[in-house]
């Protein structure tokens, strides 16, 4: 154990931040770290849009199904993958660029290890920080919005900002139900998962001052049985990803 | 600026490693990081196949493309996408489940967010890292390998291990090429890439004595004109992911 792996442990998503704005030195370090992170064959198939402008920043968290700390952070992130560049590049030697699924899973893989890098920076200078799927909403709208051409497509914002709250850790699955020796183990991870449904029903029940009596499976099934986000695939392939 | 920081921005891949096995507590403390990741609405859709057989790892470095640093790894994980707990879990209460692009994507990043934390869980370590994109090359077998069941699928290796090289930093595009301010400016894009080409040109020229003559944009023609891995969609329809 080090300070490095202390922090990486002591993570939790907040969505609450202070007024304060970051300061530049900060911004510079956070996307610093974000291009320092692998990348597929040094394609470096992601992009950042910087968002500052506030009424940007208003109509991203309204499209987020109105999720305040968008709006109120101190700095929001919109990680995109992009083979715009890569598709530039082949062409500026004569040649086209035929995106498929590989590619497509080369480009969210490499926005979201930048993305993650941004994330262990922020919360080493006490920055909070909380992943927004819900930009995949809209996503058609927050494309328009931030203008991004063919081939590039926004995954998930960031917002970061100075806490304004300070939420218990959120429980994790049990080792054994994620982690797998030499082969993967279906059992191991049912009975993971029944051990954790019981540590989440008195995680649920104790922030809810007793109110909420459910647990893990529970959630899932009655969040993830239907379908979500179903325009997808169809706007990736509008916006040029063949995911053929 | 800071420690954790200065980490971040010390990243290089690693590519050959000493013959020396991590320790328990370190591989410990690898896992424990990854799984502290963010994870979309909790879903923590991935799982992780610690490989320590000989013979598995050999299999994996062959079917990746014959990379020696696979197999004389001091820990190799195989990260993967994995939807089969959630589909598991609706199952429970009586629902279906049908995954679809939206799922995939989450899958992909819940996998990738934690292993950009095992990666700096290990540097912190004094450990190197290097990510395996090509056990996508042969992914059917991979999977059987690793005995993945339906709607679990491998994302990329990860090979971990005490460095034995102390490769020089690959530069990265200019910040202007892959950050944008409220909006995706496509020229300032382009300009970016064509510095680097010059930057690129210089470093290749570096590492090879003089004798490579390319640059960025060369390259990515040259490797990316033809599409690759182009049996992904079918191999993930078959493992249950239905990318509609």
């Amino acid at each position: 154990m080090n300070a490095h792996i202390e922090l990486l442990l002591r993570h939790r998503s907040i969505r609450k931040f202070t007024d304060q704005a970051l300061t530049q030195q900060q911004v510079d370090a956070i996307l610093a770290s974000a291009q320092a992170a692998s990348t597929s064959s040094n394609l470096q198939a992601y992009s950042i849009i910087v968002v500052t402008k506030p009424e940007l920043k208003r109509e991203l968290a309204r499209l987020s199904g109105n999720q305040a700390h968008v709006e109120h952070s101190g700095l929001f992130l919109v990680f995109c993958g992009d083979l715009s560049r890569v598709s530039e590049a082949i062409g500026m030697h004569g040649k086209n660029y035929q995106p498929n699924t590989e590619s497509f899973v080369v480009a969210t893989v490499d926005a979201a290890l930048a993305a993650q890098n941004a994330v262990i920076a922020a919360e080493s200078l006490d920055l909070g920080i909380c992943y927004i799927g819900g930009i995949r909403n809209h996503i058609e709208q927050v494309s328009e919005l931030l203008q991004l051409p063919k081939l590039v497509y926004p995954l998930f914002g960031l917002a970061v900002g100075v806490p304004d709250e300070t939420p218990s850790q959120r429980p994790r699955l049990p080792k054994k139900a994620v982690v797998h020796l030499n082969a993967y183990q279906p059992d191991q991870s049912v009975e993971g998962m029944r051990e954790y449904d019981e540590v989440m029903r008195a995680y649920y029940k104790e922030r809810t001052g007793g109110k909420a009596d459910t647990n893990w499976t529970e959630k899932v099934a009655e969040k993830y049985s239907e379908p979500r986000r179903t325009h997808l695939l169809s706007y990736l392939e509008k916006q040029g990803f063949h995911l053929k």
